[in-house]
C-alpha cells in the first residue's frame, strides 16, 4: 500500500553519496604480524558512515576533561519502554511489584506508562493514583505521541494525581521525516509545537495537578544536531518554563548509531545552545544497539546532562536501554553517592527477572552470576594477597574492615557493600592455579597451607582437573586433600565430608600404615629432656584392606622436643626422617579449637629419600603435630 | 600467613588522600523537577575515584577528531582468556570446534593457551602442530607469565610450530606492585626485561620457528601510563622489533576502571610515545567491568591502535572480554569492510554457546532474541514504512534489494546480512498498534488492509491483548480475523489456520446469517445494466446454532456495477446497506491466485446505522467482493 513516494528519492540519493561507506581503499591495512586478514564477504557498501548522515562537526568541545562528580537525576522507564519490550508485558501484579521496588530504591521519579496507547497502561496509572500509592516526593511521568487524540485521553488518565511530567515526543529524525511523515522540518516542528501548545491548554483546563513538562526529539541520533536544537528551543518558548518549575528535554539515542564521543559532542552542542537553559532539565535516553549505552550516558553527563532515563539491568527495546544499575554501581566505584540504594542486587536482580521474565546474563556487570569470579590462577593469588593486605591495613589503621578503602586487584567493587558474598569468586578449574585451591580451603576448612605445600598439593589438583575436564568445586577439593593427607576410611570417602571440625573424628579408620592411639610425654628442665611414648597401631603395607594384620606397638623415643622424640621413636619401625620445615596454627577460637600442623619430612634413605608433608588436625597442638608425621610417613610408604 | 606486611601502609596512606571519593557536598545536586533525590546508604567513601588513583592528564588529544576507516587486527583470546573464565573449561572436542569456527571466519591471529599453566592447554597446541591444523596466513599467540620456568616450558610446547607469538606479561599496577610483588617500579620493569631477554635467548636455541613477541603490562588501567610506557620501551629495546618484524605491545584494560575517554587518552599517549612506533603493533585488550568495554575498544582505535584481543560474544573473565562480534558489526554499519565473515550469526551463536556452555542474553547487540524485534506501535509502523520504501527506491533505481543501501528505522543494520530472518522482527502485545498486526497479516497471509480496517480490527487485538495480557501471536491474530471477518465454523475456530489460499475452503460452515452458494451476472454494454441473481443460504439470526432453520433463497437486483447489483438484491432480506470505500488486491501470482477484497459499508437505518468493514477472499475477484458485502452484513447480525 505505498502511495505518495515522492520524497523516497532522497534515500536513493544518499545511497549514491555514500560511495562505499567508509572503507577506504587507499588505507593501509592495520599494522600486523604474519599474514594479513581478508577482505569479507559482507556488504559493507549498503551501509552508510554515521558522519554522513548526520553530518556534525564540534571541536570547542571540553566534556573529555570533565570527571563525574555527582549521580544524576535517575528516572526508570522500566514500566514504559522496558515494559513494551517484553513479549508478555507485565500485568498489575507485576507492574506493581516493580514500582515498589523502584520506590525502595530511592527513584523520585518514574515513567509509568503510555496510558493512551494502552489500556493496561492506563488502567496501571489509575491505580496508582486512586489507591494513592503515589509517595508525595516521587513524580510519575506519562509518555504520549505528540497527537491530538492521545495528548487529551493522557490528560484524562491523569486526574487526581498531584503532581505529573507530561512527556511528549515526535520523531524528528532524517529518515522518519522522509519516509514516515513525509514532512519537512518545519512540518515536523509544527508538529511539536501543536503539541506543546495543546498541552498548555489543557493545563489551563486542568485543576489540582503540579503539572510539568518533558519533550523528546524522537530518533534524535538520527537528527541533525542543529534541527534537533531548534525544535527543542521552539517548544521552549511555548512552554515557557521557568528555574522554579523547568521542564526536561530529553535526548533519546533511539536507536545507538555512533561512537558515545560524537553523542557526547552533540549533547555538549545542545546543553550550551538551548534557550532558557537554566530552566531546562537535559535528559538522556541511550538505547544500546552498539554495546556502547553506559558509555554514552557517562560521556553525555560529563558533555552536561543533568538527568537519564533507562531500565534496571538494561532492559528495553532491542538491545535494551542503557542499564540504570551499572550506571549507578560505576558511579559508586568512583566514590560517588549513587543515590541508589543497591545494597540488594539478588533481591533487585530476581525482582526484575521476574517481572520481565528475561533472564539475566551470568556477565551482565555486577548482577552477573561470574562476575565477581576468578578462575586465573594468577587473579586468584592476587585477589587473595589482596583481601589480607587490605585487612592488614585496616587493622593497622584501627578502622572497621567493611569501611575501609577497598582496592583489591580484580575486583573493582566490594561485593558485600550489593549484597553479594565472596563465596563465588574464587573457583577452580584446569585454568587455576594454587591460589584458589589455598583460599577455599582457608575460606571453608580453616586451612592456612604453607606455600610449599600449596604447591605439593596444587599438583593433585591439577591433575584432577585434566584429568575431569570441569570445575573442580570446594567439595571436590576438600575430599582430594583429605585423601592426601588425612586420616579417611578410603581413598576418595565421602562419609566424613563437611566443614565443621566435628569431621575430623579419629574413629574413623584411616588408609595409612601408622596411627596414633595415644601419646605420654614427660620433659625434664628444657625441651632437651623430652620422652615420648606413644601406643601406635602398625598395620603394615597392606593397611586397612579386609584381613590386614593390626598390630599394636608401644614405642618411646628421645630427644630435644616432642616432634625430635617422636622421629626417634619411629626408628623403631625402620622409619628415618628428618623435619625441613614446620607450620602450625589455630583453626579457630575457643576451648573446642582445632590446631592444623603441617610438617614437610625427609623420608628414607639415599636413592629412597624423599620429601613429603604432612598434616595433622588435633585439638591438642602436640598430638596434631605428632599426626602430621605419621600423615607424611604414610603418604610415603603409601 | 600474612608476613612482610611493611609496603601495605601504603593503601592507607590512599584511603586517607582519597578523601569522601570523588563525591562533592559543595556541589548542588543534578537539575531535577519534584523533589530531589535522597543520599543513600552506599558506602561510597570506601572508593577512591579513578583520577586520584592513577593520576594522568592528556589535554594535548587529538582522537575525537578521528573516525574509523578500517578494521584492526583482530586477535580472538577465546581459546584461552575465554575458556579460562569458564566454569568447565572446553576440552579437545571443543576446543577443535571453537578453533574451526575461527578459521572460518576468517581470524589471523588466534591465542590459543597458556601451556606453562595448564596441560590441557598445553596437549592442545600439541594437537594444533602436530596434525598441522593451523593454516598458513593463521599465527596462533601462547600466553605466558614474565617467569623463567613458565617461559621455558613455553617455547618447549612450541617446537615444530612454523609460525608463533610468544606473549608474556607481568602485571605493572600500583596495587599489584604493593601487595602482591611487593617490588618497586625498576623490580617489575627487571621482570619483563628479563623474561624479554630470556625469550631472545632460547629464540637463538630454537629453530624453524618465525618467532614474534607480544608483550603486556598486565592491569595497564591501574598503572601510571607514564611507567607503563616506561616497560613498554624497555621489552622494545631488548625485543628489538623492526617494520618488517614488529612486535605487539598489548594494553590490557584488565579491569575497566574508567570512563573510555580516559583510556582514549592513555593509549594515544603511548601511541605517540612508544619507542620505534613503525616497529610496534599497538594493541588493546578490554574488559567490560563497567559496561563500556566495546566503547572502549572503538575510542582506542581512533587513539592509534592496531588490534584488538577480544572474544566472541563477549565471553571471558569477570563480564567478560570486548565481544568482537559486535565490534566488527559496529564497523559494517559503519560501511566498513570488517574482514570477517559474520553472515550466520546462529550458527555462530550455536557454536560459541556450545563451547562456552554459557547462554547468550536476550538483548545482546547483533546476535540476542530479541535485538531486531519491534513490540511498540510506531517503531513498527516505522519499520513497515521504512522497509516500503527501500523496495520503492531500489526499484526507482533499478538496483538488487539485497545490495540497495539500508536505511531503515529502528533497524541498525539488515538481519538478513548476518543471517536472521525478518520474522522476529515484528511481534503484538499490549503495547503494539496497528502496523504490527498489519504487517503480520500481510507478511504471512498477504493481506494488505486498508488503513482504516486496520484500525478498526486492532481494537480487537488490543482487547485480546489486555484481555491475555501476554504476547499476540501471529496465529493468534490470523485466528482473530478469520473469526471477525471471514467465513469459519465457530468462533475461534482453528480447523482453516494456516496461511495457504487452500485454506479459504467455502465448504466450511461460516457463523453468519448468509451465505453465498452461486451469482450469475449479466451486464449490458456498460455496468450500469447489470442484472445480478444469487443463490444465498439464509440461516437467520440463529447461524449455525444446530437446528437453525436454513433458507436457501434466489435473490436478484439491479445496479451499475456487480456491487450495487447486489446490494439492491439484499434489500430482499430486508439489509439496507451502502458502499463507502472499497479495495481489493491479488494475493499471489498465477491463475491460482486469490482475490482479496475489502468493503466498508454503512448498514441499517437511523439509529440502527452502522459502518462495518467485510473482507471476502475468492479466486473470482467479483465474488471475493460480493463476500465481503456478506461478511460486512453477517458482522451487523452478529
Amino acid at each position: 500500500m505505498v502511495q505518495d513516494q515522492s520524497s523516497v528519492f532522497d534515500l536513493a540519493a544518499v545511497a549514491a553519496a555514500s560511495n562505499g561507506g567508509n572503507n577506504d581503499p587507499l588505507l593501509p591495512p592495520a599494522r600486523y604480524i604474519g599474514c594479513p586478514q581478508k577482505p569479507s564477504s559482507m556488504p559493507f557498501a549498503k551501509y552508510v558512515a554515521y558522519h554522513k548522515q548526520v553530518p556534525f562537526e564540534y571541536t570547542q568541545r571540553t566534556w573529555p576533561n570533565h570527571k563525574l562528580r555527582r549521580a544524576p537525576r535517575w528516572c526508570s522507564v522500566d514500566l514504559r519502554d522496558g515494559n513494551q519490550a517484553l513479549v508478555n508485558p507485565m500485568d498489575a501484579e507485576r507492574k506493581l511489584r516493580f514500582w515498589n521496588l523502584l520506590i525502595k530504591m530511592g527513584f523520585k521519579e518514574i515513567e509509568v506508562g503510555f496510558p493512551s496507547a494502552s489500556e493496561t497502561d492506563y488502567d496501571f496509572i489509575r491505580i496508582l493514583i486512586e489507591r494513592e500509592l503515589i509517595p508525595d516526593d516521587v513524580t510519575i511521568v506519562v509518555l504520549t505521541q505528540a497527537r491530538e487524540h492521545l495528548i487529551r485521553k493522557t490528560y484524562e488518565c491523569l486526574r487526581g494525581a498531584k503532581r505529573a511530567v507530561v512527556h511528549f515526543y515526535n520523531s524528528v529524525s532524517v529518515l522518519q521525516r522522509e519516509v514516515v511523515f513525509r514532512k519537512d522540518r518545519d512540518g515536523i516542528k509544527r508538529l511539536a509545537t501543536d503539541a506543546a501548545n495543546l498541552c498548555k491548554q489543557l493545563e489551563a483546563e486542568t485543576s489540582g495537578i503540579d503539572l510539568y513538562y518533558e519533550y523528546s526529539p524522537e530518533s534524535f541520533t538520527g537528527t541533525e544536531p542543529e534541527y534537533a536544537l531548534e525544535v527543542c528551543n521552539a517548544v521552549i518558548d511555548v512552554i515557557q518554563p521557568t528555574p522554579d518549575h523547568p521542564m526536561i528535554i530529553n535526548l533519546p539515542a533511539t536507536v545507538e548509531m555512533t561512537t558515545p564521543n560524537v553523542f557526547a559532542d552533540q549533547v555538549e552542542f545542545i546543553s550550551r545552545n538551548l534557550d532558557n537553559r537554566e530552566s531546562v532539565v537535559l535528559s538522556l535516553h541511550p538505547h544500546n544497539d552498539e554495546g556502547m549505552g553506559v558509555a554514552a550516558a557517562e560521556l553525555g553527563l560529563l558533555a552536561g546532562a543533568d538527568r537519564i532515563e533507562g531500565c534496571l539491568l538494561g532492559n528495553g527495546e532491542r538491545t535494551g536501554n542503557v542499564d540504570l544499575i551499572t550506571l549507578a554501581l560505576n558511579m559508586l566505584t568512583q566514590g560517588i553517592d549513587p543515590q541508589l540504594e543497591i545494597d540488594d542486587m539478588p533481591m533487585i536482580r530476581k525482582t526484575v527477572e521476574y517481572c520481565n521474565q528475561i533472564r539475566i546474563s551470568e556477565r551482565h556487570p555486577y548482577a552477573g552470576n561470574f562476575v565477581f569470579t576468578a578462575f586465573s590462577g594468577s587473579h586468584q593469588d592476587a585477589i587473595k594477597k589482596g583481601l589480607e593486605a587490605r585487612e592488614f591495613a585496616a587493622e593497622q589503621q584501627g578502622s572497621k574492615l567493611e569501611e575501609f578503602v577497598w582496592l583489591v586487584p580484580y575486583l573493582p567493587i566490594d561485593p558485600k557493600d550489593i549484597g553479594r558474598s565472596y563465596e563465588a569468586i574464587i573457583r577452580v578449574n584446569s585454568q587455576s592455579g594454587k591460589g584458589g585451591m589455598a583460599y577455599l580451603l582457608k575460606a571453608n576448612h580453616h586451612l592456612d597451607l604453607p606455600k610449599s605445600l600449596q604447591i605439593e598439593f596444587d599438583k593433585v589438583v591439577q591433575a584432577h582437573a585434566d584429568k575431569t575436564k570441569r570445575e573442580v568445586t570446594a567439595d571436590e577439593i576438600w575430599s582430594l586433600f583429605k585423601d592426601e593427607y588425612l586420616p579417611v576410611c578410603k581413598r576418595g570417602a565421602t562419609e566424613i565430608d563437611g566443614a565443621t571440625n566435628k569431621d575430623y573424628d579419629s574413629s574413623l579408620e584411616q588408609w595409612g600404615r601408622l596411627k596414633l592411639l595415644n601419646v605420654m610425654i614427660t620433659s625434664g628442665e628444657d625441651g632437651s629432656d623430652t620422652v615420648l611414648k606413644a601406643r601406635v597401631l602398625d598395620r603394615g603395607a597392606e593397611a586397612c584392606t579386609s584381613g590386614a594384620k593390626a598390630v599394636e606397638r608401644t614405642i618411646e623415643g628421645h630427644g630435644n622436643g616432642p616432634i625430635a622424640a617422636f622421629l626417634n621413636a619411629i626408628n623403631t619401625f625402620g622409619i628415618v626422617a628428618t623435619v625441613q620445615d614446620y607450620a602450625e596454627h589455630t583453626m579457630s577460637v575457643g576451648s573446642d579449637a582445632y590446631a592444623a600442623s603441617y610438617v614437610k619430612c625427609e623420608i628414607g634413605e639415599h636413592a629412597e629419600r624423599r620429601t613429603l608433608w604432612g598434616v595433622g588436625i588435633d585439638s591438642s597442638m602436640i598430638t596434631s603435630s605428632l599426626k602430621a608425621i605419621i600423615s607424611a610417613v604414610n603418604r610415603y610408604e603409601r
